[in-house]
């Protein structure tokens, strides 16, 4: 079985340009959906529960499942004790594990949360200058149903707007053929959700932007979803929030050849099963090195229960890349800003301090990106597709939002008032410059 | 001269409904403007600085000009001589106004960087967790040409870049007829501004998100323009990060009725001066008192330069609002989440407990709008049309990104490598699962 990945060495003269090739990725924009999307906005705006109703009874295919065909908005809110429910029949090991993780994403959340506190200050004419900060009213996470239903998105997309101080958090999560998944159910349990409602795609999308009979309004959506979520999300985003929409899930390794190269070759793997289009790469200094991965990838692949789609996503877009050191390795990881950048070196830090743009870094040979994704705290939503270069990992600020707050005293009106007015004038804005004006002595 | 204001009573039976109505904007899409913006972005990408040089020539009628057509891109560059030969240049009180709001606005801004340093702690196994925030690298400031020209907009956009430590920071402005506005151009000069390149439009926008031969591709563009900026910062995002479309200026004044109705009166009018579609109203629980700011309006408005524009925009979409008490006041405060919010009363703080969402909070009735626009020291870019619901004020926080980092002990991989494994066979991602499990002893 051979995985026919590129492999590139920094030397060559269209390095750079090969390298450009294999990351772009432009995410395609498909009529027939945007057109869909179009009309279920729409229509839910106008109808509300109805078309939502209809929607979800008619894309989940809800007739053929255990319950049938849902009559009312009621027969699709789970509630409280159907949560409970579901935490306690999954097993043991299962909850366990949910729990320290959901305890661990929380524990770093809180550390977010201390660090942005608002401040105020006050100048020595008795002006007042700050910023406060508030958390969102209420938001909705969106998580996929079906074979992508995952529960630790469930947590990392619930406990940074819990830990936010968020009123209320909406969890929408379709139930194709009306199966629920229970080990999502139970994170949601765990996780601070307020309200479950089993409804996806476009439809749960509008129902949670505008609002329904049933539903009120969110002020923010987040959490991720096929094309037809995207679409939807893309559309209301203005009346609400949203977060950014992800492209492929991507690992950049960068290692200095002191790791098991099994371990390098599973990381890869970890990256690349997640679908065709996952982005995998390794940044090596050592050709020998490099050999040994592509060794262990061979080796492994065939006891992969994913190899079809890892073979698929490694030969399309992944990457073995001899770099001439770990300094020009930086450099290139810079200019990829990858969502996931292992640096599984002797002494990561080092390395580390030359990296200015990643969503998460990983140090040192133990730090698996898979770790992170279930359980080390920080959150497991980044920003990929290169936007790590000005965006950051959904957290809690994304919950939470600023207003400045100015009270100018009266001496203060005095100085502050000349200068409004002249720049004022100077910008031709008279009604600007005779309101500043009428508060002076 | 009747202005026509819309006046409510929020105990009408249908007030809800006629506040929404009032409130109520989309703004529209031009398929002439996406049609040509896609055109000129592609162009652009395309043939670069070639593309870019002849849109500036045509759109700008350079010819026109007091040094005829550009001939390259270097003729569009502003030396920083020019830049320091025109703060020079402009009137003393000018000059001295706007270097009295560049240190106020950088002052604030420091303030608000010092809020945000990052953090890391060790667990007790040796675990490393934490969050670094960096700098983005370069980005890019629109400037508006022609009579919408604002110098002040130079400061609120370029400082908190610089305040942030970006690397680059690359000003465009149009110059339509060829005729630079020296006012814009001194802002800029302290401002911190890296180049000024006098080109606009969406040319500008594909230029600064794409890059040409003489201009680095940025990675995030803010500052407000006209249709086709709009329009070009939506289809570049991604690509690059944007701030937020602005719509309408919106101003949102509680009043307890002690405040001079003539102050009133010309804070309104110093949102109704900006244009047509700006929003102005006033919330007050004094039907007496409300009559007074009327007379003010028709009293005080033939006076104004700009009356015009001030009367469309009270008359369509302004407001005198007469409610129950102050605290009803501020619970439609939080409905209408405000850009500009000014609670013109005798102790206000207690009123600016009550509110969750504003752009930016006015407290007491020295603060004026119009002081905030120009010179307090918080940012002018605020989220209008009800996005203070869930964004914030432009800051040092939008040219700063966080990575997180993780730096897991062997001790750290025994107990998550359990917890992540358990999870990732829960999800059916085995490869996840195994580059865990290959950490464990």
């Amino acid at each position: 079985m051979n995985t026919m990945i590129t492999k590139l060495d920094s030397s060559q003269a269209d390095f750079k340009q090969r390298l450009d090739t294999l990351l772009a990725f432009e995410a395609s924009t498909d009529d027939a959906i945007e057109s869909a999307v179009s009309a279920i906005l729409a229509d839910v705006r106008k109808r509300g529960d109805a078309a939502v109703l209809e929607y979800t009874n008619k894309f989940d295919r809800l007739q053929n499942g255990p319950s049938g065909a849902a009559a009312s908005m009621a027969a699709l809110e789970v509630s409280q004790d159907e949560l409970r429910a579901a935490l306690a029949a999954i097993p043991e090991k299962q909850r366990a594990a949910l729990e320290v993780a959901a305890q661990r994403i929380r524990a770093f959340h809180e550390r977010q949360k201390q660090e942005l506190n608002g401040f105020s200050y006050t100048e020595p004419d008795g002006t007042v200058l700050g910023q406060r900060v508030t958390p969102l009213d209420r938001v909705g996470i969106y998580v996929p149903g079906g074979k992508a239903a995952y529960p630790s998105s469930v947590l990392m997309n619930a406990i940074p707007a819990h830990v936010a101080g968020v009123g209320e958090i909406i969890m929408v999560v379709p139930t194709p053929d009306g199966v629920k998944n229970q080990m999502v159910l139970a994170a949601a349990a765990i996780a601070g959700v307020t309200r479950v409602i089993t409804i996806g795609g476009a439809q749960a999308v509008a129902a949670l932007a505008y609002g329904t009979a049933t539903i009120q309004p969110v002020d923010k959506i987040v959490g991720p979803g096929n094309a037809y979520v995207a679409a939807a999300k893309r559309r209301v985003f203005g009346v609400v929030g949203i977060d950014m929409i992800a492209g492929p899930s991507e690992i950049l390794i960068v290692c200095d050849g002191s790791t098991d190269p099994d371990w390098v070759a599973m990381d890869l793997f970890s990256q690349a099963e997640h679908d065709e289009l996952a982005q995998a790469i390794l940044l090596c200094p050592d050709a020998d090195y490099i050999a040994r991965v592509e060794a262990s990838i061979e080796k492994l692949l065939p006891t992969m229960p994913r190899q079809e789609v890892i073979k698929i996503s490694l030969g399309d877009r992944g990457a073995l890349i001899k770099v001439r050191d770990m300094d020009e390795a930086c450099a290139i990881a810079n200019s990829i800003a990858a969502e996931h950048l292992e640096i599984s070196a002797v002494e990561p830090q080092q390395w580390a301090d030359k990296i200015r743009h990643a969503g998460a870094m990983f140090l040192g040979r133990f730090s698996s990106e898979s770790l992170g994704d279930y359980c080390c705290g920080p959150n497991h939503v980044l920003p990929t597709s290169r936007t790590a270069r000005f965006s950051s990992p959904l957290g809690v600020y994304d919950f939470q939002k600023r207003s400045s707050v100015i009270m100018v005293s009266e001496a203060g009106a005095q100085t502050l008032g000349k200068v409004a007015a002249e720049l004022a004038y100077g910008e031709g804005l008279q009604a600007h410059a005779r309101s500043a004006e009428l508060r002076l002595k």
